[in-house]
């Protein structure tokens, strides 16, 4: 609290790095690259998964848990999925420890107790899920299936970043089994328009909705769809991702079902995630040099009051005329808090606020009771008013839906003026240092091409928009015939 | 679904692990002792979620994330704790698979991605918590800290049971720092009242609360409270347990802060915890021989509506009538489902239905059209009547709250006729075999007598209760003099 937070314009990586730890989102812990989620980190993620859960209800599916760990063997069996996750799994291979003769008081693996087969902490559940399916399905009648399950996954990245790359994260996985390939090709694409639903109009994140190209795609899948938004920065960042996984799944674990015609065959898969990395999302899109911004939706606190006063009898007035408007409040559904902490003064609780990005603070003082007036500060354009307390419920409930319009309004104008289209390599490259953003760029569709792309500017293709105009065009790398452009920027 | 449950009386061991597997609640993975919580019985794992955090909430307490990995060095630190679950721990030596070189396309560990480190996976989080709270502790200001966190964890359990003792689990754990002892000591017995009043006013389980004996109580705990239940076979099950655990981890962790007078002194702690234990207990509270018993207030279904007809022209005027009897449940807040899958004979549905518990049957068929009835039966009595369906809805309202309060009311019975005084270890021994439940004897207070009974009876101290009389006796084994009756049980 005490020192500012590091400007964005400096350091971009730092004032993220500062402002999740300052904000108290979350901070690193004694486990290489696992975070701490912090209370108040916490409660936003809380706030999304409810929303998130009640949208897939709504679509038909409900929740389950399948087993943390998955044995070596079911790992291996879809070699894509597996190839794309064994460079980065931990291990079980022990199940007890005892105490270290050597060592008085401390503890070693016991190597009497090694796992006959090891087991893998999952990073995704595609082999644990499918293996147990093969066992649900038997009949067209038991189609679709179309299940979810909160749960913690770990994939051992060597660079980590709190929230955006951690090695054990959060996160949802949706996992459904279907009779026809078109019906899984649409549960992709619904709930890929589900994810983005979600981050416009509850984040207040503009997405770009997209499918992946084949070097980007989820290991495992035939076609990944996902959500792409911008960072304030001018990097992309991929918020969730969608996956038509075909039969592989099915045809790795022999998964058939009878056809209502009598024929036996293999059944098609979907798999879907976001995770804690829609916190990084979340925090890139909205916040400023002040510290978080929040989106009304996510706010665990929306409305802060602050007495400004001297002495326990100003204290007591203030909270007079304070008490009967902070209940008003809660009794239309507004989170609000009243922050009368007699340990800080008020520009310390205003600083705190701030960079905790509650979306508005109303100060009362000894003049605002006088005059039966309250002062309002709205945290997305740091702008103050005063408005009648007899006002004061409409103003606010008005106010919080004009912050969330607001942000959404302001993130999007950032995202279009950062979308521009290249037809020159030189100029991709150069406004790829200078203004960032996406890049639309026609590409002749060869991975080749793609990979030298990337290995010479870092940009990777983020995708290509669902809703692509097709267009004639040359390759901006090779020359080559191109009928469309697609979306290039650097990426978290 | 074809075959009959197992009675109750002829194997009740079978008959619930029958019933778990066939009323979509839960069943074994590929995993060791690890299970997959089928939707079904997620959904009411899901109810008692949102009520025990609702109450966590209410009582002052907020979510958080911790770690699932605890690296071994800290994992030591609290040396009873360690000793405590050492024996049953999952641990990660490696981080990295490789494509083994002898069996083409199978995996291996690669033996170069070893950790310095080995990481023990949570089967608890007081080490991993107290590591963080050093940092967020300085002085009294920071007190008390009040978190909760949902979260899986695997003890590694050599004889497993579907929900009563899996190799991992879901539960809940608060960890709570205080700057008194006696504030500790307080939010520990308010914790264990909380679980008792969840358990009995929502759940319809009767509990003891009560403290646990010294060889009882949870590795590096002070003090153990708990809520004991007891089931239909006349087991003891430990639903819920509270620790008061002292300065134990403040000072395995070196935690101590600054007192108001300007002292140093170690922070109290207390954790506490319920799991997917509970669902054990609620299936061998309530159920019986034809299947799974829920107390509406957990019931992912309170009411199902079965059309009995011929033909399509028979079911389209009885889902004429029905559609609005079910909108107008739903709209009174009850949750409702119309089962007119036309795969299924309506006997079937009803046996789907009873096994799985749901409160409310409500069959309607073309004779209660003309008569303007429904045909109403309940679960807990198995009974039926038929009732006007102009009242319907104020009908199955009461109906609701009936079934909940009678589930509760019969399992008080039972509980309250299975609590036996004995003063003699000739009666104490006959009676564990012939009635079981819960006997209430005198105990000397040693370790060493508790450990004997233990040994030669099976039956284990289940707690002292937290009202109990004093009241001067002789130990029902050493007969040596005791100063209260403590409640001895075979237990889960």
């Amino acid at each position: 609290m005490a020192k500012k937070l590091t400007k964005r314009s400096e350091d971009y990586s730092k004032w993220y790095n500062e402002l999740v730890v300052k904000a108290d989102l979350a901070e690193n812990s004694a486990v290489r690259g696992c975070m701490v989620i912090k209370p108040y980190g916490f409660s936003i993620w809380e706030k999304m998964q409810a929303e998130l859960d009640r949208m897939f209800k709504e679509t038909g599916h409900s929740n389950a848990y399948f087993p943390l760990f998955v044995p070596k063997s079911l790992f291996e069996a879809e070699e894509k999925n597996a190839e794309g996750f064994a460079k980065e799994c931990a291990i079980v291979t022990h199940y007890r420890l005892k105490n270290d003769p050597d060592r008085e008081g401390k503890l070693m693996v016991d190597p009497n107790a090694k796992l006959e087969e090891e087991l893998v902490v999952r990073p995704t559940s595609e082999a644990i899920i499918w293996n147990t399916y093969k066992n649900w399905i038997q009949s067209y009648r038991d189609l679709p299936i179309l299940l979810n399950q909160w749960a913690n996954v770990v994939r051992w990245e060597m660079r980590t970043r709190l929230f955006l790359r951690t090695a054990e994260f959060l996160w949802q996985e949706g996992h459904t089994a279907h009779a026809t390939q078109s019906e899984a090709m649409e549960e992709a694409l619904r709930m890929n328009g589900v994810y983005a639903d979600f981050a416009e109009n509850f984040m207040a994140i503009p997405v770009i909705q997209g499918v992946k190209s084949a070097n980007e795609r989820f290991a495992g899948a035939e076609e990944t769809f996902c959500i792409e938004a911008l960072m304030q920065d001018g990097k992309a960042l991929q918020a969730g991702t969608s996956h038509f996984l075909g039969q592989n799944f099915a045809k790795a674990f022999d998964v058939k079902f009878a056809t209502k015609e009598g024929g036996l065959e293999y059944v098609w898969a979907t798999s879907w995630g976001v995770s804690t990395r829609l916190m990084g999302a979340l925090i890139m899109t909205h916040s400023d040099d002040n510290g978080l911004v929040l989106p009304p939706n996510l706010a665990p606190v929306q409305v802060v009051f602050i007495p400004i006063y001297r002495g326990e009898e100003e204290l007591k007035s203030i909270t007079k005329v304070v008490g009967p408007m902070v209940e008003a409040l809660k009794n239309s559904g507004v989170r609000v808090q009243f922050d009368d902490r007699d340990t800080y003064k008020p520009g310390y609780k205003f600083n705190e606020h701030e960079l905790k990005g509650v979306p508005i603070r109303i100060a009362v003082g000894p003049k605002d009771i006088e005059k039966g007036t309250v002062e309002l500060a709205r945290r997305d354009l740091l702008t103050k008013e005063y408005i009648p307390q007899s006002e004061l419920v409409s103003t606010v409930k008005a106010l919080l839906e004009e912050i969330q319009t607001n942000l959404m309004k302001r993130a999007q104008e950032f995202r279009d003026a950062h979308i521009t289209k290249v037809d020159a390599y030189d100029e991709f490259k150069e406004l790829l240092e200078s203004k960032g953003g996406f890049l639309s760029a026609h590409w002749d569709g060869t991975p080749e091409t793609e990979e030298r792309i990337k290995k010479e500017t870092k940009a990777t293709i983020r995708c290509i928009p669902l809703d692509n105009q097709q267009e004639l065009g040359s390759c901006i790398y090779s020359g080559k015939p191109s009928t469309q452009r697609v979306l290039f920027a650097k990426a978290y």
